[in-house]
């Protein structure tokens, strides 16, 4: 079946290979009249962008957006917008030898289970190139959430177990190290940690962490177009995430209600929390705290060190993976939570507004 | 918008209040020819039932369920099965006072926020007993899994910190405790913690974990419609889940490629892993080996101890809530959890049916 | 797959047989605080019941509604509808010689095509009575409707090949006939043909056509979801409608551009359409004139007249359909088609509120 | 809301204005090992290219097709499929007249009213161009539908009033005219007919035609998402496309059971049906019968006569539409009829696969 559409109401179509000619999405719902222009898009793409520090791998694309349709004269025009990255640096070749086996941690067995065959290039669609079409629309998100004066920024919490400390928690910093760490101190160790991983040809995990603010109270749809159960589907959906949680998430399991639950203040004349262990969800709605949510990453699966696997004739064979890869996925997919965090909130926006009868009339009167 | 339907091919909604005349649910995609009796949703009804031990509301319900629609002599007719359970106890007067303020941990503000008013009876659709339209959905779908041979089981991993000691696993204990904790020694550690907790007038958390068995290789629809995408969506949209996590799940984040990577083998002419870090899925998509997936569950929001809240008035009070509240959700929302992964895997089996050509002119053959 | 909830953010699911216990429906996505109770839903019911002339079907059922959820005191709560209707007149013993062969015009041969078998009593889910879950969930349809002051009304358009005439239409003399014909002259001509009809054991098609009055332009989503199609395919989904038309209709195959173009006009400062053969729709979208739509609707199946068909044995028989059944649908399918439109109405609207970010941001202000 | 995709299994997105830099498509769930190469698509769209005789617009287009991804090796790989087409003949110019008024029968005015403001370079995106994507992905269906042995083909029933002769007709006739008529005598009356509106700088509508040979029974889902009710949804979000009927369609209104009812009898051992009034389709499920439907088009909206309009300041103007427009739009519409009838059965037929259990069971056995 299809499933490369998210959202339902703003929805993300996107397409393209890693070695195929271009990689690109298609954004359906966005309302008109958000300027737009390849800028916008491009800052984004160029935080995802291969061959920016040793950490990440040396592939060399400009991943240069084009926008086709749906804005005349800087605007949206209501209509999709079509979004094209044109593909560089196929250095297909490479890959011929992945063609026969299946690498672990991969989806490459499981790709050939469901559709008989691959396109084994660089992994195809299974590639982490597929993200690009998700932050193209997630930079067009990101505008209209600024439009709403809500704000999304996510960064690396942890990368090999070395986490952030929250007294130096600077968002700053986060772009001034290759590990999107908002701690230099961490950062610092984080390279050291890398350095030795890099030069056993293994690679590492970590944790990214994604802060919403300014989110109006009551959007979520119960009981199941939550909006934590969708930023888990859109979170989880990126290649790579193991977790999820929202809030203090795994923590609560060994909490109690009287530590747990957020006692409920007035603050300037509105209804506060006195605390966030929610994460600024309840009961699949925003309550107007900051949504705080953190994503489990894996380890980048391909690693120049010996490994078993099996080739498709069924023999077991020890293979190492070389090419052109991330050491580590959390620096590049930052950006990438951010964007799947925009998109679904814009949609769940949109979804909200239907909610009341009283705003719905008031709306198509104002409309006249 | 609409939020109470689950699913794509096999489609589930639910309906119903806490305090209203009954709660119900209509399944729209079950194919048919499925044996499906009132006794087979009873079973797993009666698995969420309230009342059954000290440590679960004492609100009495018989939760009896009766098949309205979908099903003639005995089996589905492919058309809409709608199932219905009626309140026999709603004691509504216990909730006037929450009508004015806003329970911590609860839902009470953020329906407000969102609809402008709420059913406050009970929770209203936000209360707990919004799961027995998912359970029984969730009993057809596991219906038409066994049929396919593919097993689902969940239990309690941990309350309030006490876990389960792998050595002593034992999926018969489940039954034989009020925690459906599979470790007699674990549940009776658990049984004083609880006491504790309850002569506090407090709550506790705990985590669930779910495994899958037997299923096919190849099931999840790249990027977005991922299988684990999907089950974090189903498993977060339960009520009081706070996190969901895959295979090693948080774990992966401080460790490495050549430890997380699991090694493909051979054994009995079949492709099988050596290892099941990834939680039997890769790229989205199942590998073959068990799924297994864990859901983090908060406490009890509802405690008898003294909190701070607002009303609706925009005064700060204080509050105890009174009533018939579970002291902890785990125990009754095991089955819960292996409803929603029920359904959300019976849906992309479904979906799974047309990612290949070949299968498709054979079934289309077949069927002349 | 699922096929029973029509609908993308007002959602409407039907469920039920014609000899089942019961029919229902549940809306999900209406808004919160619309007024509501069974009175306002049991007036449409009214009009498609059976057994008020001798021109329908002589089954008696008083068709009684009851809201089990979603309404808390006397409002909409923007939580799932359930609306339930009990059958009270079974009479499945009529039925039991039809479930081993095939009725001409009836969905038996493709039913049991396509599920291996069915619910033979009356027709089980390919019933008129199906139409009880469209009309319940019309009327809060047109409740909705009726707050923007948008108006539905349908009648019949033709009977047997005789029209109304235009000069002599009335909307009141459309209830004071059994025909729901606006013309008393053309319902006297209809009454003689439909007792030759009767006494033949014969059956006679029509026309049902609807108007839309007060629809805000600009309403339908380009380039698929556009207003007409979405009310072709609502039309169409009823049964026995066989051809769908927006204004003109099959009129303007014939026609040239300067006959069919409506000239756009200023009126009290508006821009206004000088004629209407567009129907009310342009590029897809309401154009603010009156919506104009017909409905072909085939002579009813079932007839006492000796026909020929097959048994499920293969063998070719000769039979005669008795029971209780309507000569003519047109009279009561002219709710059915109120309903549907409405329906459509009501989501077409919803999905239109998020064309336009200025709109969506002001949405958003006042909702502070 | 976003509007540009289509069908649920099978989904197909467009995108792109007349002027805009590119048009295109995205298929997302087409089955993995279709052979598919540019040509393949080509041919389709060649026959709506424009330019082809001097009763179609003049406009110079080669509208060659690439494919962008989803295929590998000659096959569809189960991962979306990007279809380009580049505009080459853009004379956007021509159009900076039309930005200021809004033009009869054109969808200028619901587009303002939508959205504020429109691309009116040659439509924007109500364009005919916007049809290439849905060629294109029709193509793709066509191909599919190939391999069950399902054959799809449309032709002009009717032009200006001019009908075929059912005695003279001939499908590669259609092939021979300017006009799709499958009927060399009706083609020469039309040429004349077309010759004088051409001359009176007029348009003319006409009627399509659309027969599906080979489909399989039980195809559709009831009660909303039935065979002809999507059908209808298909047809009429064509642009200009004002009606539709499936079998005898509007006829039926003034026939009788005893005539319209098609007898089931034997042939060959298998249940076929001695007439075919139903069109192939009994309670909204295909019924092994041949699918014949029809739809009304428009006469073409843009006409070089003088018309009455008002602009965007309120005033009541007239004008004459120059440029290069098709004086009548049947011709280059039959195949983008094709194309979405051919969506529109895959998408059905993939739907169709999870109507049985006995069938989902065996499918998932032959997968081990």
């Amino acid at each position: 079946m299809s499933g490369s559409t998210y959202g339902k109401l703003f929805r993300v179509s996107t397409w393209g290979e890693s070695h195929g000619k271009a990689l690109g999405v298609v954004i359906d719902g966005c309302p008109a009249g958000v300027e737009l222009c390849e800028a916008d898009i491009q800052v984004l793409l160029d935080r995802r962008k291969p061959g920016q520090s040793r950490y990440v791998t040396q592939r060399k694309e400009s991943d240069s957006v084009e926008i086709l349709s749906g804005v005349f004269e800087g605007k949206t025009t209501g209509t999709p917008i079509s979004l094209i990255v044109k593909n560089e640096s196929q250095r297909s070749a490479d890959y011929s030898e992945i063609a026969s086996y299946y690498r672990p941690g991969h989806a490459d067995y499981t790709f050939d289970e469901k559709y008989g065959f691959r396109d084994y290039r660089g992994g195809g669609r299974s590639s982490g190139r597929e993200t690009i079409g998700r932050v193209a629309a997630g930079a067009v998100a990101l505008k209209i959430l600024d439009m709403l004066n809500i704000k999304v920024y996510a960064y690396a919490a942890a990368i090999g177990g070395i986490e952030y400390d929250r007294e130096r928690f600077s968002m700053e910093e986060r772009d001034n190290n290759p590990f999107a760490m908002p701690d230099a101190v961490a950062a610092e160790e984080i390279r050291k940690y890398a350095d030795e991983k890099l030069s056993e040809c293994n690679s590492m995990g970590g944790i990214i962490e994604c802060v919403v603010k300014n989110m109006p109270a009551g959007i979520g749809e119960p009981v199941f177009e939550k909006l934590d159960a969708n930023l888990a589907k859109a979170i989880m959906s990126i290649g790579a995430v193991k977790g999820f949680e929202i809030g203090d998430g795994f923590k609560v399991a060994a909490s109690t209600g009287l530590e747990n639950n957020d006692a409920f203040r007035m603050k300037d004349g509105k209804v506060v929390k006195a605390t966030n262990h929610a994460g600024g969800i309840l009961g699949g709605m925003s309550d107007g705290s900051d949504i705080i949510l953190r994503a489990a990453v894996k380890p980048t699966p391909s690693i120049a060190s010996i490994q078993q696997t099996v080739n498709k004739k069924g023999e077991e064979i020890d293979i190492s993976i070389h090419g052109r890869h991330d050491p580590m996925i959390v620096p590049r997919a930052v950006v990438v939570v951010e964007a799947m965090t925009a998109i679904t909130l814009v949609d769940m926006l949109f979804m909200g507004m239907t909610s009341r009868i009283d705003r719905i009339v008031e709306y198509y009167k104002n409309g006249d």
